[in-house]
């Protein structure tokens, strides 16, 4: 009988973050790719468009006119799959249809007022501006009596459902606990209880000893691709320092997010020498008024490419019906993205 | 304040099978749609396609040659994602490092030897004998001591990552109870030791009085848009009858599961005039030689269409980060999907 090799048989991996298992199939990326590819997203944009609804100064479809703003822009979002409105509900009593209405507010962060700039092309300084936006939107809506949840997320590229190209991300506060949140959390606060220690704090030293799967560090963060990742080149950003919330962070602290959020974004631009597409979302404790020591700071990337930049990995059949399955090893994935330049493509002198 | 009505107010239905909430958004249809459009999949195909790996005759990439077969075929999948190699492995004690070996065998299943011929324009007799393939399939992996669990499903269309328009489906059995179906069956078994009696038995009961999501019905099963469903158009296939595996089926069960295959894919090619993109999967008992009498046959179809042929609803950030979210009330799809002809567009009379 041969001896196991991650690179080479297939098995599964455990998620801690939220109990679930991922089969890993190291081997399969090898196979012929006949199916659909996606468009290419390279072509040059102008840094101003005057059909864009978030470029400084266009009107938006409800006829309201942008400012001409320099940095960061927060405007609500103008067709918001939450809202604030409370309404009178009686419970059924069914527990076959379980049904709640759900309370909440959607904005959309409009990271730069130029048109073709993303964040792996910002300067950190700019970036600083949307984390500190990121933070005062996080006060001001975790302090809103009926908000106990706020995510922040970033949908880039036209593969990821994302309608315009001007680099912006939202926020979608809530007042329940969304599902994968509440299991990351179920997850935390019980090894917390168990170990008086905080899950991804252990789980990044010991990423940091092995070294196999961190792609960039810094003094306060580092980025991994976790041992569990579903993704081909998903990432797990994780402060060092054990807090739970982005407005706990210092100014040190907030200058080496920036920083690693640059680093991280250049890395996937340059994978495939394009404007990487990807989901990313921050995870930290929720707004309900209750401590929560059990929360540790981190931010998931999850992008769909896989093996160029028109060949992304289908989540579908097996996928939906049995469970999340990769064709390359986080391992492999984690050194391929460690070994990139880390000076963006663009600017690389031919 | 106003009274909540799910067709305008935002809330969460809570889904029994798998333990988790999905946010309904009713009223969120209405915002334009600027976004990535998806190929419409319309064009004719011919009867035979001498480049196609799956007609029969032809070779494989591997050199293989398919037999000139007539009805249904079943070959091992030429890039398997589970190999059946026996390998040693010392378990890492590590909570957060936990990684198992998995053995397994991909089938891929022809469903007809037309390139052209989808299930909802198949004859009713030759959906037939792809479900005599699939029991077949199910008895033979099944008593293999290695599997405990038999994953039957279809990705259908380049949108779901299929490769090949020519129909037809996969087969992935494994050692482990993939991820869904472990959660889909501890929520039956809880349920059937508090009850007595099945979950999707009850619901469904429940559902044929109500009326209001079902979407086809015959004397052994229904479909319905599930009170939870997530996506757009998804619905759920349920036997009438309590039995938990497809070689439970009767003759004129068989003959009904058929019958409702075509008439459910017929009312989704119908919904937009295309050859409706989909993946389904039919969940059942595991072949983990216990006895499951909580265990209900059922399928899934996850189609991914919402606005049109060519318009997409993106699972992604909020999604991924948050939880699943859907823009139309299940309600509304259903009595959509209820309304559309029983008879194929394609033989419609002018
Ligand atoms: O096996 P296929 O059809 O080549 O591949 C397709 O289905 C598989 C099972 O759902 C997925 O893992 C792949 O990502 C998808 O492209
Ligand atoms: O809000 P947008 O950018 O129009 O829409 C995009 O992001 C949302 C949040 O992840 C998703 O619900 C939509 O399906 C997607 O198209």
């Amino acid at each position: 009988m041969q001896t196991f090799n991650p690179n080479d048989h297939p098995h599964r991996r455990y998620n801690p973050l939220i109990d679930e298992w991922v089969l890993v199939s190291p081997h399969r990326t090898k196979r012929p790719w006949q199916g659909q590819n996606e468009k290419n997203n390279s072509e040059a944009l102008p840094e101003y468009d005057a059909n864009c609804y978030l470029c400084p100064g266009n009107e938006r479809s409800n006829g309201i006119k942008n400012p001409n703003y320099t940095d960061c822009f927060v405007f609500e979002n103008d067709f918001a799959a939450l809202l604030e409105e409370e309404v009178v509900h009686e419970p059924n009593l069914n527990p076959m249809f379980q049904l709640k209405p759900e309370r909440g507010i959607n904005k959309v962060v409009c990271f730069s007022p130029k048109h073709n700039l993303t964040i792996p092309e910002m300067e950190v300084s700019d970036i600083e501006k949307v984390i500190q936006t990121w933070k005062e939107q996080y006060i001001e809506l975790g302090s809103k009596d009926f908000i106990n949840y706020v995510q922040i997320f970033e949908n880039k590229g036209a593969v990821m459902g994302c309608s315009n190209p001007h680099p912006h991300g939202q926020i979608w506060a809530q007042s329940s606990l969304p599902t994968q949140v509440a299991k990351t959390q179920n997850s935390l606060e019980k090894y917390f209880e168990t170990n008086k220690r905080s899950l991804l704090k252990e789980y990044l030293d010991a990423e940091l000893i092995k070294k196999e799967r961190i792609v960039l560090e810094n003094e306060h963060f580092a980025v991994v691709v976790p041992f569990w990742a579903i993704w081909p080149y998903e990432t797990l950003l994780i402060s060092k320092r054990h807090f739970g919330t982005i407005i706990a962070m210092s100014k040190e602290e907030t200058l080496a997010f920036a920083e690693i959020l640059k680093g991280i974004t250049i890395k996937y631009d340059n994978l495939f020498e394009t404007s990487f597409p990807y989901s990313s979302g921050i995870h930290q404790a929720p707004t309900d008024r209750v401590s929560h020591p059990e929360w540790h700071f981190h931010m998931h990337f999850y992008p769909p490419l896989l093996r160029s930049a028109t060949v992304k990995k289908f989540m579908v059949g097996y996928e939906m019906m049995g469970e999340a399955q990769r064709d390359i090893s986080p391992e492999k994935s984690a050194a391929i993205l460690r070994d990139l330049p880390t000076l963006h493509y663009k600017l690389k002198k031919e």
